[in-house]
């Protein structure tokens, strides 16, 4: 199947500051504002390029206000309409919640897809045409997720627990539950099993469906919701009392245990470049580099006995010598040098900084 | 004793790249320009300070033109006549030998001794009471050199192989040969021995002495030398044809054959900052470091389970984590990664910029 879906409104939340990218992604450039893959494409432009084909021109991004105009810049093609600011940073089901609350009243027929703007997917084709099977079970008014295929026994992710397939919509299961980051021994158990899928934090539900769930357990929420929907004029007002929530937390778990959620498992490539070392291997695509891997102008790069990560960001010339693994990520007001093993460290720095007084840097 | 020697003339070769110190020493800033201990003071200029309680104004440097006036500007003390410009790079016979021929005309009973402009002594005292030694010697015709106690068997120092003792002075000895960097094994058993010095390339002698003893070999270069000496306006015509050549090999190894050098032991602290792991082993006094040695301002370095080297020369806030022994050395125009154990590569990583084309960059 090809083209746009009809009523399908693809949803992108464009949070986070990504801390363990620093000083590559700071406060002021975040994670989806930045082309980590060397595409030409930031990671926001290459979600909303992936999500054209099925959703055309209905695509709305959550973003912070501070980022606003950054991305109405980098994406000409969205209606700044669409472009939503929130007032303030309330997790994910705030940003979620006032996409469905302001989709619902807009087309009633809507399904919305939300995914969020700093991940990388490899076969766009292939996730297409998973939306496809997950947008007809959400029509049915399942809240429907993506499980991506686990390629390794990651602690970095949270994992779908599959159930039964669902009979009238083949291709999604039922979901039991959903576990938070495992250690590497459950998730080898996990894998093992074959019953557990990455949990990619895509969600595809129609907006009615969504808010019905969330209101069950938190119907004020709700309501503030559909008040700024209604009148987008109260959002400061209204805004800073929401809770801050995940939606995972906040709906999709607690409506897995009433068996309202189905999952589409799913085989594209797909990363949520957590850190440096996600980043390395994201495009090492070989596996077998035998220098380091540059991202930007590898003219500027002088490796010798050296593998890992090399971000030339200052435009100065870098040596590298003798270091496995090494991460050299080099800007115009910081320099950051460690190993991928070391990557996730990287957030300590940031929060030292900013103990230290020098915010300004992160 | 104490103050100044008489007739006792201070010879400063100032010359070398010092290419495995890049990027921090570079060809329009070469390692002697800079200060690489921390003290406020240039290498040039500490080898000045040291040498002025017993040389007086007495002191003389010979450099190459590039950095003539950079010199003079660090060292308003020399007169600007004693800041002799080689017009192209001839090795250290032709600079010392020019200097020898110029300070017999000036001083019929003078001895000369010669200090690289580079290297660092962490006991000056006791260098000047070796040097007094020293000049004694020459004082009687010897050619001299000062041979430092080794305090490991180290393979990037030249040795010199004692004799008998000097009966006329005390604390002096035959020299019976000069040997080149050894391996490590054989550096042991000349450690063991008790019978060897590293040869720091020192040098104390009367100045006809040192032309007489290389004019046995090549009498027209010291011919060449007399003809500058005699009329400085002639140095461009004549300076380049004069040989490359070090003196050691001039006119030590063959004047040590002949029986003509003898040494001063001594046991004051001493480097070459051959490479950026000499230099941590300098800078690190407790041997015990656990965070990384900065060299500069240390506010703008953060390091995690870090040891090594770090040189935030460019004003950037550098962060380092989980690496032992990582050398990052941050300039304006380009930044070196590597380790300790690696340093001794840096200089394929100037070849390499050179070869492409990049040579402004060394």
């Amino acid at each position: 199947m090809t083209g746009v879906i009809e009523h399908f409104h693809a949803v992108v939340p464009a949070g986070g500051a990504g801390t363990r990218l620093w000083p590559l992604s700071r406060a002021g450039a975040p994670k989806f504002l930045l082309d980590l893959t060397g595409s030409g494409r930031t990671l926001i432009q290459a979600t909303v390029d992936r999500l054209g084909p099925i959703a055309g021109h209905r695509i709305m991004v959550v973003t912070g206000a501070a980022h606003r105009d950054a991305v109405a810049a980098q994406l000409p093609e969205v209606d700044p309409d669409s472009i939503v600011a929130e007032p303030s940073a309330r997790d994910s089901m705030a940003a979620i919640g006032l996409a469905a609350a302001m989709l619902e009243r807009r087309d009633p027929d809507a399904v919305m897809g939300s995914f969020a703007a700093d991940h990388v997917i490899t076969e766009p084709g292939v996730f297409r045409e998973t939306v496809r099977t997950a947008v007809r079970a959400a029509q049915d008014d399942w809240l429907v997720t993506i499980g991506i295929d686990p390629l390794i026994p990651s602690p970095a992710f949270g994992y779908i627990h599959l159930g039964d397939p669902l009979e009238s919509h083949p291709g999604a299961f039922k979901v039991r539950s959903f576990v938070e980051k495992p250690s590497v021994h459950v998730a080898r158990e996990y894998l093992a099993s074959g019953e557990y899928r990455w949990n990619a934090g895509m969600f595809v539900v129609r907006p009615t469906v969504l808010l019905d769930l969330l209101g069950a357990r938190d119907p004020e929420f709700v309501a503030s919701l559909r008040t700024i929907a209604d009148d987008p004029g109260r959002i400061d007002e209204v805004w800073p009392a929401l809770p801050k929530i995940a939606v995972d937390h906040a709906v999709a778990e607690p409506a897995a245990e009433r068996g309202r959620v189905v999952t589409v498992p799913a085989s594209f490539g797909w990363d949520d470049i957590g850190d440096f070392d996600s980043l390395a291997e994201l495009l090492d695509t070989t596996g077998e580099a035998t220098s380091p891997i540059v991202l930007g102008d590898d003219a500027l790069v002088h490796a010798l006995h050296s593998t890992g990560l090399v971000v030339p960001g200052s435009g100065r010339t870098i040596a590298v010598i003798g270091i496995e693994d090494i991460v050299v990520i080099d800007t115009d007001e910081a320099l950051l040098v460690t190993t991928r093993s070391k990557a996730q460290e990287v957030k300590h720095i940031v929060s030292a900084l900013k103990e230290s007084g020098r915010a300004e840097l992160t």
